[in-house]
This record gives C-alpha cells, structure tokens and sequence, in this order.
C-alpha cells in the first residue's frame, strides 16, 4: 500500500470518497492511503454511512485526513476490519506522541474523555474499496462535542505521517503473516 | 461469534489449534472464540507459523488462552486482520484495567517494557479460519524474556471475559457497520 | 436472518427492491427478510430480470411479498439457489396448510394446476443480494393466468409468517451444517 | 453439470466421497453428480458430518445415492444450498412418481411419516465442494426407522434419472437466471 | 463461454461495452464473446481505462472488435488475466495466419514494428466482467501509427473467427485443467 | 511478485512443488516465482495432474524449471489462467532468443515442431497457488518426444532470467490495469 502526505490543504465534502479519486489527485495508481489536512462538511448525497443521513451533519473545522482505496481485495467486510485496525493504529500513535493522554477507541471512534476526536466509513465503490477517517486538529465546526490534536499538544503532520508509516508497515506485516503460515487439519482424525 | 471461558485448566499444546476443537470441546457450532488458562508448550508438528519451527520454541507456564475459528467467513487474509485487532483490543482491555501500564501492541504481539507478554497465530483449515492468542499469566517457562498479567496487578478470568466480550461486540458492530453504507461511484463522471 | 411481518399494506413497485429498503422501512440492519400484503406493479425502469422488460408487466392486485437482503454473503450465484430454495419452501408450507393442493415448483415460480401462483427474482446491489418473491393472495390484475392463495383457502398472514419463520430456520440450519462438517481428502492416494 | 446414472452396483463406504472419485470411476471431468445402486456403510474415517461420528452409524442395505463434485464453485456454503435444494427436488420427483405419498424434507433430510427416507452430506475436499445424498431403495440395514422407494412404489433406477436431470437443468436455469439480472441501486438517493 | 461473429457491421462507441449488451443484440446468455467489424469512436463518457480518458481518443475507421462478458467468475483480477490471454491467443492465430509477420504483444496491446494493431479494456459492470479488443483491420482514423489486419494480409473475418474459437477452446480446456489437478501439501512436514 | 533465478543445480521431484517450499529454499516470503536448472524426474505421489498419474512418467536429464507460489489471491482457476499466460510469456520470450524459431503453444505446453518443450502444472496447496513449469534445455531422458533449448541456440539461464522478469512485470502491469479501469453500466437503462 502506498502512501502519502499531501501538502495543499483540502476541504473534505465526501466526494473525495469515490473511486479513483486518488490516482487523479496524486497518480498513485493502485491500493493506496493519502493524509491531508482541510474542513470538513459532507455533502449529504455523499454520506455513505446511512446512520449519518439524518444526523447533525459531519463537519468539523480543521481536520487530519485519511482516505484510502484497495484494489487488490476490496471486499467490504476485509474494509470495515481495516477500519477498525487503523482507528487502533491512530489511538496508538497518538500514545506515542502524547503520552499522558488517554484516548479510548470504540468501533472505528477515537474519543478523549467525552470529546469525539474521529469520524470514519468504510464502504465500497464498484471496483474497490473505500476509507475516510479524519481526526480533529483544531476545534471548532462539529455538531457535537469533539476533542483535538491540538488538546493533546499534537503535531497535525507529525500525526499524519506517522500514522500513514504505521498503516503501511502494518499492511506489509500482515501479508508476510500470511504467507508464513502453514494451515492446520481436524481436531478428531 | 458465540464466546466461552472455559473453567476447566487445559494445557495448550498447538493440538488445540485445529478444525472443531471447539466444537468438540463445547458443543459450540459456528463461529466461536473460547478461553481458558493453562500451560503452553506446543509440538513442533502443531506449529503453524513456520518463522517459528526452527525458533527457540513456543512455551509458558501459565497463560491465559484464547482459541476462536470462524466458518462464516474462513479466509486467512480475513482471519489475520481479526488477529491484529484482537491484539489491539487487548491492549485496550489491558489499559483498562491497568491503567498505569504501558502495554505496546507489536504486529500481533504485546509488549510490557521489553517483555514479550503475548503470542499469537492465525492460520487455516480446510473448512475454516483458526487463530490462538496467548498473554502469559505468571511468569516462567517461556524461552524468551516475558511480561506477566501478574507483572500488571491484572487478574486473568477478568482480562480473558471483557477480551472476550469486546472481541464478541466489535465482531457484531462490524456486521452492523458494512450493512449499513451505501456504496460510492467514481471521482470523474 | 431476522425476519418480520409488516402490518402495514404496501404496494409493491419495485422501488422496494433497492438496498437498504428494509433498513429504512423497519430499522433491522443485516441480513433480513420481510413480508407484507400489497399490489404488484413494478415500473419498468425498476424491472431486474431483464426477460420481463419486453413482457406483459409484473403486476397484480392482491399480493403478500417477500422482500430480502444479505449482507454477510452477498454473492449473486448463491442469492439465486437461496430463491430456488426460497420458492421450494414456500412450496412445503403450501402443502402443509392446503394438503389437498397440488402445488408445483418449476424454478423460481410455483404453479397451481396451469395457474402461476408466483413471481420472484433475485439481484444485487452493490453491496447486497437482494430478492423479492410474491405469491397472489386472491385474483385479480395479473396479466397472466393466475393460481392465488384463496383458492387454496391458504390465509395469507398464516403462509407469509410459516414461510418466514421456515426460512429463518433453514438459514440457520444451513449455517450449522456448514459449521459442522470435516474436509475429505482425494480418492487417489 | 454433466450427470449419469452408473449401471454396476456400487456399495458406498464414504470413501466416494472423495475429490475426483467421479472422474475416475467414470471419465467425467469438471462439475458433475452421479447415481448408482447399492448398500451403505460409512466407515468412521470416512465420516464427514461431525454429528454422526458418534451416533447410530450410517448404513443400508440398498439405497440409491447420488455424488456430486463441484469444481467451478467450490465454495461449502453454496454446496450446502446446493444440497438443501437437491433434497427438495428429490421430494418434488417423488411427488410425481407417487402422488399419493407424503414426503416431507426437513432440512437436508426426506420423510415419510416417521420414516427417515434419505441421508445426506455436503462437504469440501481441496480443490472442489463434494455432496452425498441417498434414499433407501429397499428396506433393511439402517439403524434407524427408515421409508423407501420400494414403500412409495418408486422404481429405483426412474427416480435416480429424474432427479439426475432436474438437478442439472436446475444448475443450468440457475446459471441463465444469474446472468439475466440486472442490479438494482439503492433506495435513498 | 458461447462465442459468435455478428456478420453486422456495428460501429462501436463504447456503449457496447455494457452489461447485458451481448444478451440484448444476440439472445446468447451467460458468458459470450463476440466479434464484428466496424469502425470505432468511443465517447469519453464510456471510456473504461482512466489512462485513456485525457488522451488522443480510442478510434480507427475500420476494426474487427471482440466483446466478452462473464458472468460466472465476474472477478476483475481474473478478467484482466483473461485479457492478457486473448492479446497473446491473437498473437498466436496472427503468427499462424501470417507466418511471416512479427507481431509482438505488450501486456494487452499488439504491435507491428512501431505499429499499434489492437486496443483492449478489460472492466466489471454490477453483475459481470467485460472485455473490448479490437484490431484494425484497414488502416484510417486512430490518432496514433497502427498496424493492421490488412498490411499483414489477414482477413478479417478469418482472424475473428479463429481467434474466438481458440478463445473458446482455451477456457474449455482451462476449466478441464483446473478440474483435473489434486493438491499439494507442505514442504516441511 | 518476486522473482529470483537459482544458481544452484536442483533437480526436480515433484516435492518442490508444496507450499513454502520457495521459502525454504530462498527465504522469499509471499508471492514468488523462482528458476533453476536440473533434472526433472516427478515421483508418483507427487503427481499434481491426475492425468499424469498412469502416463509415461515426467521426466528429463537437463531442464529448466520454474515454480511460483502465489499467497495474495490463491484462486486455483486464476492460476490456471496465470499458467497459461506463463507459456505464452516463455513463447514470446523465446521469439525473441530465437527469431528464427516456430514455438507453438497449445494450452499450457510449447511444442517446437513435433517435439514437445515444456511440462507444466497449475494447483493449490490449503493456503496458496502453486505452479510448476519446465522446459527442455538439452536432449535426454523424456518418455516422449521433445524439443530443447539447445536445439534453439538458447542459453538456459539467459531465457529463465528473460521469463522471470516478463513474468513479473507483466504481473506487476495487470495489477495496475485492474486498479485503472472504471466500471461499466448495463446496456439498457
């Protein structure tokens, strides 16, 4: 998996999240995450999570984001794993960066005491598979109580690239993993 | 995905690791992961992942278990995401419960410090997915430097149920969250 | 599979055959099944087999549907051995509750004597499988010679909830035994 | 899905059950189910459904079975619909051949009455998805209350050639049916 | 996979590169491939391949096009492999129809000398995997050099033809293959 | 896919073809294609082909050998597919080492005039794909009649290290192509 930090800010509307979007903004051709930062306000014919239609709205000021597409296997369900695996993956850089913080992960949330630091979906396209996660920098801008990188006194950047390095190693590993396991029979012969 | 802690004391010897163990075990059908505490010394034959055949063996005194194997869904790239989510879940259930501890997840393996205080494998049968994970309870037996569940004033029946019960309701509310997006279409149209 | 009985008289278009119909029309997320009584006439432009496009319409006054969605398997190939199953069940609930009719299954459609009793077809979205299957609840509107349920003096809450409630546990059942069995090996050795 | 009834008598042991038994015994090559007379005892090692390895044992003394071998689609959970639906359309040519007769399948089984008229399994080998599916011809052997053909007044060899060529040009019609839809979108837009 | 030439002249504008088309212009179902001969010009809005989309334009005055659709395996992955194929089984019927000429295949293009003789896409629609290739047949109308049917003395029809009955062959005898192999084992055991 | 040529003389008994034999061999972890040069003499047990098993044997003094293991995708009909593509990539390979020179490939055999080239096979293990593929380098030692290397003025190491990086790269271009294409929709809307 490729990734890459891109430097021009971006304001995320949701139509980011669509096929190809992000060989067309940077050439990367193939299963791939990019970082940016930006606003958040998701249209909402660009909702994909359908929870969110009739909700207050997913929007935030000043966001980190995360968007990926996987070509190679862009089953949903190995998508909404990912998910889950990389929201881990961003509570645990951020244990790194700020040590003392206590960030708890629910499902693919991230939250810091009571403030809501994440959002995120997964979902499909019909030739792969999609991802957004996008954690706050600054406040300001989201219909419910939010926490910031900037409250845990961490580098927007910093964060971004460490995370996608982490997302990316990880991916490898798991691929080595499974290649080196050789499969087991039944448990009664 | 049905769960269990299993009272009974079974020592782990890589057997265990194999297509209806549970089944047999528990009289549980389909998807499951069960847990249980006991010793671990696994038979060379029974070793699935085959960095570790020539290795130092895999070994413990004491450590609490978590055996699960999926029919749903019995691919191993699958099964090997699960594995590094269970890692990450433990972690948190370890934060938890002890929150002064600074446990660092590693791939599909925990760290206390430079303790080695989990080992894991996913793998395959040919009807299913199978994973093992492993933290050690107390200390001894192991070949190579270790952290304890002990060393982390955590009690095993209670760290072995919340896994259990968080691995359980993370599995569910994936289901919930792939049935509930809508696909997207492409960025140029 | 959950399943439900709507009370609700709904008439079908077609439109319901859309993903996430039963989501928004009953909050049940994940694989489903409903049933409900209505008309029948699906506009063309909602239409999935494309057999039907140039025919005589799809259509009836007095229907009880059957609408369903899977998620955790969406593949097209098995969502149309789960309608031939589909259509089959209907079939035994039939001549359980009518046992002097004599009702025949030709593929996906069940007739009585030379009366079509059924319509159905099962499609995809791009993130489900999705079926709809429909049998006459009395005369009337189809362009077609029609068997209905009153003259199998089969009352159609009665049938929709035994068909439902057979599904669900076939399913289930399909599910454990699936979970139950052990490989086999080649017969030359 | 090429079929043949198989003259010689053929006592099955469950070693038939086997990847590529077919092809062997019969020339056959790719996707196919056959149909031969003659007794039936599994030996305990050639047992595939884990619920009678303990039980009764699996025998008779002259039974029609039918082995299916799926390359194409090798996948246990499609074979285990493909199975259920075998059973229904065996009920559906019995219906034919002896209308007054009441069989009823429950799951993958036949009944007449308390009789058990049929034993069945589906299962996996390597490289293809393996079916055994058998109805008593006559009675004596089994270790349980059993039906037969020879009850129903059912010609053995009649019914074996029926359901031969129902179970092939039902994969045939599943196969166009699966290539005619169109798919469908989603409801909210 | 049925295959057939169209003796129609159809100019291809890339809107035949559609689910359903091959069903709808020829009343063949399931997996097809056809060919016929006209000119070609496809409109930006059905261009498949992104690296064509801001290019010179997909055109030639006069070709010989095949179009595939598959439905039984309708994986991307495995459509782009059977695209290489048929660029490499085009090759071959070339060579043989034209023993002098080199005709040399670079992924899914074939060349002569610096000369372009065929275009390919190979792509999924909701329900299917679909496949263009088409060679020139006469030279005229594309915006780069090409090579064609004509400057290697091969009818056109011949070529089509021959190249749709190896491509037909050759997917006969992989299923053969594929359904003929048993598995392997271990290295170390 | 990583691909490496051996330097070592390994002479091939069938048993290189299991799985992680590769990594044994090179320490290559996941997808790999290797070559090598040796004799070839396959042991029945170690027959993939099951129309091999009562033939003439596998067998020759001095070949070229390739085996590739593939984790990321181990379909067995994509392998298939990738074995065929293999032969037609080791026929253009020796077009070019040997422009004067009239290799056939039929399936997944090259045959120059009468004589026959090549022996291949495509199968699984219970966690990847395997391949074998084999070309004559001198004469001596096949059941039939063969063509070799030598008779083509081609230097064994010099064609293996040409197909190992056609191989490669033209995997490498395919994943690439699938990651560039958008998906089509259906022909009648």
């Amino acid at each position: 998996m490729n990734v890459r930090w891109l430097d021009d800010r971006i304001d995320y509307d949701g139509s980011q999240l669509r096929a190809h979007w992000i060989l067309e903004q940077t050439g990367i051709v193939g299963d791939a995450m990019v970082a940016f930062r930006g606003a958040c306000a998701v249209a909402r014919a660009e909702i994909a999570d359908l929870a969110d239609i009739d909700g207050p709205g997913i929007a935030g000021d000043d966001m980190v984001h995360f968007v990926a597409e996987w070509f190679s296997h862009p089953d949903l369900l190995l998508a909404t794993h990912r998910q889950r695996l990389l929201a881990a993956q961003a509570g645990e850089v951020l244990r790194e960066l700020s040590p003392t913080a206590t960030v708890r992960r629910h499902g693919d949330d991230l939250f810091v005491g009571a403030g809501k630091l994440s959002i995120s979906v997964a979902t499909a396209s019909p030739v792969s598979a999609l991802l957004h996660f996008a954690v706050n920098a600054t406040p300001g801008g989201a219909p419910v109580a939010t926490a910031t990188l900037a409250q845990l006194a961490v580098e927007p950047t910093t964060f971004a690239e460490r995370l996608l390095a982490l997302a990316a190693s990880e991916q490898q590993s798991i691929a080595v993993a499974r290649a080196k396991v050789r499969s087991k029979g039944e448990w009664r012969r």
